[in-house]
């Protein structure tokens, strides 16, 4: 979107701009693109390392609950995160589990023999539009791919879980932005990533611009008229030192950059935040009865909200520029917010 | 703010544009504002009757908790409000409380004898940057002319609790406005009252405008940075029928109208939503073990959730436009947003 | 439990003295039993229709939340349940949410295609102890098996997703119990049904009488030192007419009965309420736009409470008193209570 | 209660089984007993500093929200408490929390002018069973004596807040416990505070025995025949160190504690938990950007959580036990358990 002269907030982005400038954050994606086939499996692992054994500080946070997202009562109750996150369409929800069950069991021999059993984390949104998400495609062997495909570097747009997914009556998928906050000398770096099929096209807002709007005047005959449908999924990732409370007030902010791009948050659309910190982790295995956390001097915390509204934004918006057009199941069609970007840019510079 | 040819989303406003035209919603003012005092009591009364006899469904939204408003553990627990809804200053709510108590038990001789006590409603914003806050000047006397005060007409921006409120380094206070909802036939409303005390200047937005930084710019040496204090206060009044869970789902888009103005929720901020729906009622003293209540069709919420959230904008852009220019304790300052508003509009429609 | 002249509380029990005494409320199981595979699923269905197309008013209260339950988010937001409630092992949830999705895509058709998706409800204990739970040894046909033994007679104890859980050191699993509510002249049923696999046996009261410290010595050197692990699910079914918010606040009393048998609810317990009224339906395809409810005079919601607290205190103890003492994997052994049972009463009536 | 021979429980009380035990907690008193008048105020400090300046970490928790607690919201946002924690009767609370805010104002003349407002804490239960309510006759001076009567050593029963309060039908009033946790090789203490006002008589369990129904026999005719109304108030202090969501978790415990002794938490009944760790401070003017907090290794927390359940359990019996008979209102009567204990204790021991 930057790439448009599109600058969303004041704050400076990361080296690149998205969610794996958070040091030790990987994003994998698997993409099934073949005819009526528009899904995938996008993973998010925030770090490296034995997840189970090394717990990250996490919460949930839900803005509008008709979604499926799997694994936030024991993020809540616990604050802690200790599987990879992944992504997928709402129908493969229960298949990616099985699978994220079977990548933990076989990585940590001792669950369900010496220690307790383990929380898989997937969340989805609904693609029933492009894809044939009644034939629940994704497979076990899909989710091992998007795990080792993991990296610092990934694709955005129509990739992975994004694959099928559709946004404000355009290509949604995948997005990702970030920020940087210095403080007392250290910068620390907070990322967004979005899985986005939400909203009403005559809805969407481009930096203040009513794009949606001017979208509809240009199609004429073929705008699309829909209710505001689908989800969006946040994953937000920090290295700022948070405790589990400021990192829930932090997630909140995630609904601001999405009512930004034009959203009232449908009663159709399953829109939850997942939040994580690495800066505080929680071991497996504890001997101590008393261990340090580090958090947040509240009075600067504004910095991070800021970030998370920016970041969010950008995101959605990231997401919609790098998806493609894409014709899915019966020949349904959702274009590139690409191929209309220019033009929505120029009108908007000459409207007055 | 419609004067100035800003209209905000596409549903049609109710005949007085404020949540007075939900029938039986009456709003009351007391203002003091003698010299360095810069406060007041705002009374909203969910109907004219005996409103501990005759109770209205309600729910309590917190957005941001750095509050004190009183009387939402009840509110949530038992989903109704039984007594007017007082907005004041933040450090004279133990008072307004007390003399709201004293009011109920005037009207209702059983309380406390033959039956249980009474759950006061105050809500409250700081306005402590025009107002000798430290006086608690409000006195049980104010409380009462607030009361008898109130009707269906009733005056907005500097007055009642608004008179010492800022808002985006403008001079804030009280604001409404009201959205039509035609549903097989019926005309229902939904009106939205706030006290606006919150945002940061830069961060103002006016319709995706940046009013903001064009005010930084026009005040240049004068321009007011200050971080995000403050609070917003939402009282939400509909005759939509509706159920304890739906309302709670209105109330939490108060957030995008509130958003869309710029903020992105700050955390020095007390942002409450109280909601009300008239539709449904609950008796003190009933016989009947079995009660009917009618709720909305859930399909159809999302015009419920449009609604309040253009109401939720409109209403703190018209508490800006209807406030004044105050000058309170110690010379303190706030301009009321009308004397900039022509320059604003006609340097938006100029800048390209 | 009764059969043992142990009576707890002084409300009335339906006529099976469990949750299908609720009309229309059906259960199946289907029960792994093999060498060191002890797991199974039972299957409760609030009633015998299309539960997508006619769902019930429906709530979820996390207790403890160190669970893995799914489909709580949209049960919270919408406030209803459209599929058949499923309890298993937890590293089972995933395949059979997608047994159950597979399930409801068959009665569907127009699931993913002209309506949106569904919203699995899957709850889970941790059998680990006796079972082989690493082995995942739950597939589809035996969610097919659950579901088609469905009907208003079932056994309780060691079977189906009770065959290999563990409480209070003895053998636990699922056991139910009701309490029937007369107001205005008409008689409503209130059942819990519970999955128990919680408690340290030194906790363990029955009606008052330290059952688990006689149990201590009792068994001596063979006396199980354990902490308070595993978890409880609570299934609460009424014809009550409840609003969503008087469901909710009913579903938290069933943590009333679990404390009285003595646990302080541990650390390592997911526990969990699902509770759903039939008096109040919600139809997936709804023409009209507003739709009337029944709910309960608040005033008369103690009885309510009352047989919540009774049922959920009895229901786990039937649990224990119907689990037979079973040998799963490794020869871990868990002993039935029954045959402690007379031993623990004599006791308790010479003690002093 | 000790001094009768119950023992609630296995872990170790503090050196004076009370809340006090807790290093730097004191607890202060004024009473109004006059005829009629049976009221007063109960004071809680933290600390015996500047609670404005060095705050304590702490939560609320609602158990049944039918209670008009103040201060709430920003206990839950923020996680500090900055005042004294105040106890009186339901319809004082504003006129106590007005006279807090003065007491604040009068400490810190920054507050109101170059930093924010205060966040008074305002617990309540209705005394009006014995008490003339209606009066409110708790004056600001009344306050100021709770606040400066505030020492290690105070008074339990018909006392302070607690001089008209009703529990089972008997003389409730203020009760507390503690209990000592040894971790690492140090000894933390964890107290409760309770303002019992709850209950039905003839569901009184002490310690597993019926002795509301024994009293019901003793006292035939004259027996108590009421509905579970009231409230209870929980003040929970401890130095062990914890994080928010760990103090949340074991102020959630304090259920367990209050349904042992019979109650099956009432509809009538504002239950509120109030609680605060003196291990992590926070500093109102901090100037580090990153803060340093302790927290409990959770695999350990099994033990605070059973802490939690005996005191208040005890606590609630020791409210009772110390509360003397007293004559209210209109002749009204609560008797002490003291004088029925020998009675029940005897035939409890010879029932069988």
């Amino acid at each position: 979107m930057r790439d448009y002269g599109v600058v969303i907030g004041s704050l400076r982005p990361g080296a690149g701009n998205r969610i794996t400038d958070v040091p030790g954050v990987q994003v994998g994606h698997c993409t099934l693109d073949d005819g009526p086939i528009k899904t995938g499996v996008t993973a998010i692992l925030p770090h490296g390392g034995n997840l189970f054994q090394d717990k990250v500080l996490a919460v949930a946070h839900v803005i509008n609950g008709f979604g499926k997202t799997t694994g936030t009562i024991q993020i809540e109750e616990l604050g802690t995160i200790e599987t990879p996150i992944l992504l997928t369409n709402t129908l493969s929800v229960g298949q990616v589990s099985d699978a994220l069950i079977a990548y933990m069991l076989e990585q940590n021999a001792e669950i369900g023999v010496t220690t307790g059993t383990v929380n898989p984390v997937v969340c989805e949104c609904n693609d029933g539009y492009l894809n044939d998400i009644r034939g629940r495609h994704v497979q076990e062997q899909h989710v091992r791919v998007a795990l080792s495909d993991a990296g610092s570097d990934f694709a955005e747009g129509a990739v992975g879980a994004g694959t099928g997914m559709s946004c404000y009556g355009l290509k949604g998928g995948i997005g990702s932005a970030s920020r940087l906050i210095e403080l007392d000398g250290n910068v620390y770096t907070l990322g967004v990533l979005v899985l986005s099929n939400f909203g009403r096209q005559q809805d969407f807002l481009l930096q203040g611009i009513p794009a949606g709007a001017m979208l509809d005047e240009m199609q004429r005959a073929e705008a699309i008229d829909e209710p505001d449908k689908g989800s969006i999924i946040f994953i937000l990732a920090t290295d700022l030192p948070l405790s589990e409370r400021q990192l829930k007030r932090i997630s909140k902010r995630c609904t601001v950059g999405m009512t930004r791009t034009g959203s009232f948050i449908g009663n159709g659309s399953g829109d939850v935040v997942i939040a994580f910190t690495t800066a505080n982790r929680v071991q497996h295995e504890q001997s101590a009865a008393v261990i340090s956390l580090q958090m947040l001097n509240e009075n600067e915390i504004d910095l991070a909200f800021r970030a998370t509204a920016e970041a969010s934004e950008e995101a959605i918006l990231n997401s919609l520029t790098a998806a493609k057009t894409t014709i899915g199941r019966e020949g349904h069609l959702r274009k590139g917010l690409s191929e209309y970007l220019d033009a929505i840019i120029k009108q908007a510079k000459s409207r007055d």
